[in-house]
């Protein structure tokens, strides 16, 4: 079974990216990972604080652990956002394969400072943990917006740049790195999301050289996609939706069964409609 | 830590019960986990053959194993309901604490052959895993129901005879014994349900020894509990008052929250309500 990293590098070798999908229940969870069997790729999942606290912590890596470990599935788990030390040492500790430091909203200096500190602790546990960091701020909320996030960079002057993404990848030592390129967290409801600065995307892996992480993917472009993962984006992250697919046919599934109670009768709908968008993603980032 | 038979003895001998709750997702699991922990009484989590395919069988094995284990919670699992020996077979491998052979809708006589059958393989794996069985039909479904399910014992002549319960018991070998003691699966929305027969309950438990179980108990008056927890029923099963709980919070928390998509936020809301359901009548059985 190879690594998160050996996984990623080979997606990236071979100009295809890896989908990330955000789960926050065992319906989304079985989903992702069907998906990803059936198309016979690998898939990270992941949970960000608030889904690890609902889901938790323990419980997301001992099932991730046994369907790689006893039925040889390559499910990756990663933190997806932790803002303090503390929530990082819960995930690694319980043996997550990776976890992203978010100090996204700090100066420039105290991040770098956060997140060399957290890379530390990581290697130091255990050395096969990846550590991605992000930098430039992309809004925070997998949800459903109808005007751009307060402060998301979405023009080229806010992009992130190729010389801070060199000082703070080589001061922080971090294995990943999440730029703000265009993307922005969350999915518009009323008007299309940016495009992606694939130039950008370029210049900034062609001067840091490890891979680079597309958050908020949810809303942008299929070609945009193709580009971004072409440019050196193995990774690509998409939430919103999925919660989106997971909540309409809940409601369907409420609507159309007004006496049935079984939760996973109720729930069968969201399980099949995040296969659906699942299933779409990683066929597109894997070009399957 | 005690065993799960050692738990339900230990109820028996003190004319209290332990609850028995079943799940189809997290939410419901860390609800009544919770529960119970607050209120420092075991608890038994139960998944029937729909709740284990959606949930997963080695995942919610993993996760009680995890909660006993490391975090010393009397927390056990049991297979609710099994039809065959295919399905004994995958909840022993992955480590249940008990399972449920439900051969309810045959014969007698076949009914004793394939509970037999299940007893000597379920011990031949290990002899600590609890054969529970059903004799006496009670309806199927933790649904709710308008008119009583065709079949069902309501009647005293349609109860689980003395007779036919010290065979059974007997010649099965079971650990637990489920009669129909004027118990019904689900819960009535528009007759009250019927009322226990306590003193078929003494007179079986008087005539068979082993701990017995109530089916059904959505629905049924406190005070039936408490008579039929003294009179010989350590284990109680909850379903249905469970998921109408987990299913109306959810209901109130998609209107109340038209633009929230993520299932951690929209599903908290079951979480509370299970917890609230659970809590209490885990107090009510135990008599805290």
């Amino acid at each position: 079974m190879k690594t998160l990293l050996e996984t990623i590098k080979d997606a990236e070798s071979r100009g295809v990216a890896v989908g990330h999908f955000n789960i926050s229940d065992m319906a989304a969870l079985k989903a992702i990972v069907k998906a990803a069997t059936d198309l016979q790729f690998p898939v990270v999942i992941g949970l960000s604080e608030g889904e690890r606290n609902f889901f938790g912590v323990e419980e997301a890596a001992l099932i991730i652990r046994n369907l790689r470990e006893k039925h040889g599935l390559p499910v990756y788990l990663n933190a997806d956002h932790a803002y303090s030390l503390e929530s990082i040492k819960q995930v690694v500790e319980a043996g997550f394969d990776s976890v992203i430091f978010d100090g996204a909203k700090l100066s420039l200096e105290e991040n770098i400072a956060k997140t060399r500190e957290v890379v530390q602790y990581v290697k130091s546990v255990n050395p096969g943990i990846l550590v991605e960091a992000e930098l430039g701020y992309i809004g925070t909320s997998s949800e459903l917006f109808t005007e751009t996030p307060a402060g998301a960079a979405i023009k080229e002057k806010d992009l992130t740049t190729v010389e801070d993404a060199v000082r703070f990848v080589k001061e922080t030592g971090i294995d990943m790195f999440a730029p703000a390129v265009g993307n922005i967290h969350g999915m518009s409801i009323s008007i299309p999301n940016p495009d992606l600065n694939i130039s950008r995307i370029k210049s900034i892996k062609d001067a840091v050289q490890i891979p680079l992480v597309l958050h908020g993917g949810s809303g942008i472009k299929d070609t945009d996609f193709i580009s971004a993962a072409g440019a050196g984006m193995p990774l690509i992250h998409i939430n919103t939706e999925i919660r989106l697919a997971w909540k309409e046919a809940l409601q369907k599934s409420l609507t159309d069964n007004p006496n049935e109670v079984a939760p996973y009768k109720l729930l069968k709908p969201s399980e099949e409609a995040v296969y659906e968008a699942t299933y779409k993603r990683i066929k597109l980032f894997a070009k399957l």
